[in-house]
């Protein structure tokens, strides 16, 4: 089994991501998170051109890692000037991490326009950075930045960089696509001639840009050619399109082609590791991301949900389980009986698949279906309104009366009316629009029977036009998502009066609620 | 100038993706818009399983398409039955499209354990399917459905179903990576060999899927090998992870590898037509995608800024005009203006682009931009602002208020007041909801004036919350598309109210008609 090394620069390429910024406690948690998943290197920052990582690298001081090696990264050092004199190359010894990342220039046309330095002082610029971290006992990874259209440009020239990061003393070379324009059978021609330049006990490394969408795929074609280092970003964000996403690189390279990148045993952390990421950086994790995206293992063709209820490999080339992911039917039009009566014995698995009630429920569903429901997304409405028919859901208000006011530029109000165990109550709330105002006042009058609902809040609304042939006559499709802090559900409404819809998934929210705290 | 076929499966494959679903009005937009661009084939529904795409093709009969040919799809004949006698080979038939895609088993574990057909028996089921299609004088492509999965378990037997398919007449054979699991070099090395088994006239396709996050580098890397069609969905959604993007498939075909796969001159309207598309289907657009996303050409490191000051190429793979893209420098605050100019002076090229107000007018749109104001998809709103703020716009009348109330069960009323020349009306009106009712009771107030409103409708009413952070709080842009059998506008209101901002688009769609029945 080939032993590949996983290095994850989330902290430093990711942090180059449009709308993506950390704070240090965020990334001290991701820093934990990787290592926790088993990943060899974590680089976090570049302390020369970011005060705020240099905390941050103080603060990892007291900070033990138990899989992954903390690397810093920077630039080689600036013309004229010995490294030891260069504020970036000191800044990024005074990081502290026992691995340090240097890249330097290996495109003639990078070095001529954009250093104006000649193409002969390059190369000792980037040989005497390197040995540099190596004298001070650093190990050294030396980044050939744009090595790829570098060696397009000029091959001798590009590989007289590696040389002299070779010389020295570099542990390991690794071979940049930073304009992301290479692809596949470029990528493993370059690479198999690096590596035979450069034999064993230099390791080759492989740095991939998504801009052509091939990132994931020359990581994989370098590894085919001998790269023993993949760095990436783990959830793939990174500059312009991002950098290759390592939840894609790792299993790709571990499940499909025998290589070991992390424990065997923490394959199934992949996912959740992913959305805890995402969560960190503050952006909605890619539903359709491979292996981790919430629809990677989701089938909604009612063949596709035969022929994997008939054997999951007919439509997964992996299983989901082994990334710690799991397998979706969603019920559409598309989808059969088959579908439908598999999702109600989840939430009613005593129900007989032949009862007249299963039946029923199964015509009432494609019905509504049919006028513009869509369960799939509201898997909260959908066990109400199974729970609802099968009289197993409890009561917990009525609802005499609502009305909405609006009236320009005076903003929204709602009144509602409604009672619990005969006791009415009539509350009244402004708010920004209809739905925030009906939101507002339909908490006020149940908060004092139902305490638990203080603890939710709405997360996202959604609308949907379904038939614009009538344009505002047309059916809207009104999808709510509500948290309590500890899950997450969406419920669903549907009429031609948006008002209406909303309503309806606002009262399917706070019911479902209302039944997660009786335990039901 | 090696041609390479472009079909798009957006409103087929693509319609698998989880929250995805199209109208009728939706996949007539798509498909002008992807005629528009230039694809060669555009796969537009399963008649078989569909009952509604069968009324979509029947609508489409009446619709000439410029570049395109339409394709519908469906299963081959079932075991025991003749094609002829086949309910789903005859909506496919009645489908009455000039081509279609028929796909087959290729995969010895699909036909026996999912189909439960003999071997010999699918063989004769692909012949006989094609065959029927070829006689009714249709264009064939066969989907080898699996053909990988099959052609590593058996390339015998997945190369004799290419083989029945050929008898059968079939004028293309598509390879499907239907479980997206290959690799790009395994990809190669297959179509290299079905390629040399069948070679021209017979024409090869590829069909790749993004489990492994290799489906864009699989479709170049079987067009290196020999294949001449690349099937995706032009936005990259679709079952599980999706489809091969044609957003990243097309330029790196024709950009970087000298392929022809759409009219050169219409290379620019990549960018436009994916965030049409991912509007009518009402997702996101992925800021990350290659060549078309908004991020894809921005740069955040002062490094890059600084590079591509110099020199675009040296962090820019090919350049973002080539596409219809924009650069964005982050840190600046210059991104945008030129772009924003340009469209100004369409509607006033008489402005001065350095005069003061073409300065004000430019912070002003920005501004507007920032807030969630989208003028790409509502031209009609960006000019109505443009002559408004130049004093270019005639008065039409004076509101002086309106008002919407919804009770529950009794529907929406809105109460509308204003004046034209100094006389005033109220008008009050009834609708399914807070749009509608506005709709009616502002036409009422206005079509004495006016009456050439009465040719006037709203044909789509769109909905989008911007920022799901607050949730009922956020704000909403809503585009009210409308026409008078002639012309079609789209206008835009945003706000955090809903009702806000549908009243703001509906009386700009008023005003709009109002301007051009004046011929101003």
């Amino acid at each position: 089994m080939k032993y590949i090394e996983i290095f994850d620069s989330t902290l430093r390429d990711g942090a180059q991501g449009e709308g993506i910024q950390f704070s240090l406690v965020d990334k001290l948690e991701i820093v934990r998170a990787l290592d926790a998943l088993g990943v060899a290197y974590i680089e976090a920052g570049n302390p020369g051109s970011n005060k705020k990582d240099m905390a941050f690298f103080e603060e990892m001081r007291s900070v033990p890692l138990q899989n992954a090696k903390l690397v810093a990264f920077g630039a080689t050092r600036r013309r004229g000037i010995e490294a030891a004199d260069d504020p970036n190359c000191r800044s990024l010894l005074a990081a502290g991490t026992p691995c340090v990342c240097v890249f330097g220039k290996s495109w003639t046309l990078h070095v001529t326009e954009v250093l104006r330095a000649t193409l002969e002082e390059n190369l000792e610029m980037v040989r005497d950075t390197v040995r540099f971290f190596k004298d001070a006992g650093k190990e050294v990874i030396f980044d050939a930045e744009h090595f790829f259209d570098g060696y397009k440009a000029d091959p001798g020239y590009a590989l007289s960089v590696l040389a002299a990061a070779a010389n020295g003393g570099a542990d390991c070379l690794c071979l940049c696509d930073t304009n992301g324009g290479c692809f596949p059978d470029e990528i493993y021609e370059m690479v198999s001639k690096v590596v035979a330049r450069f034999p064993e006990p230099m390791r080759v490394g492989i740095h991939c840009h998504r801009d052509t969408g091939n990132a994931e795929a020359n990581s994989v074609m370098a590894v085919k050619a001998g790269a023993v280092q993949v760095q990436g970003v783990y959830a793939g964000f990174g500059e312009r399109c991002g950098n290759a996403a390592l939840t894609t690189v790792i299993p790709n390279l571990q499940l499909k082609l025998g290589c070991l990148c992390i424990p065997p045993e923490n394959m199934g952390l992949l996912t959740e590791t992913a959305r805890r990421i995402c969560e960190i950086a503050n952006i909605n994790p890619d539903a359709q991301a491979p292996y981790v995206g919430s629809s990677a293992f989701t089938h909604k063709a009612g063949m596709h949900i035969d022929g994997v209820s008939k054997n999951s490999i007919s439509y997964e080339h992996v299983s989901p389980e082994l990334v710690g992911n799991e397998r979706r039917f969603l019920m559409s039009e598309v989808a059969g009986r088959g579908a439908l009566l598999a999702a109600l014995r989840k939430v009613a698995p005593e129900l007989d698949k032949n009862a007249p009630e299963a039946t029923q429920l199964v015509e009432l569903l494609k019905q509504m279906e049919f006028e513009g429901y869509q369960f799939e997304a509201a898997e909260a409405s959908f066990e109400l309104l199974v729970r609802r028919r099968l009289g197993q859901k409890p009561h917990f208000f009525d609802l005499q009366s609502y009305r909405v006011l609006n009236e320009q530029d005076s903003g929204c109000t709602a009144v509602v009316k409604l009672s619990v165990d005969g006791r009415t109550k009539l509350s009244a709330a402004e708010g920004d629009g209809p739905v925030h105002a009906m939101d507002v006042a339909l908490r006020k009058a149940l908060e004092g029977f139902y305490p638990c609902l203080r603890k939710m809040r709405l997360i996202d609304y959604k609308v949907r036009v379904l038939e614009s042939r009538d344009a505002t006559a047309a059916k809207v499709r009104v999808l709510i998502q509500s948290t309590d802090g500890a899950d997450i559900w969406t419920t669903i409404g549907v009429s031609a009066n948006i008002i209406e819809a909303s309503w309806a998934a606002l009262t399917d929210s706070i019911e479902c609620k209302l039944i997660k705290e009786q335990g039901v």
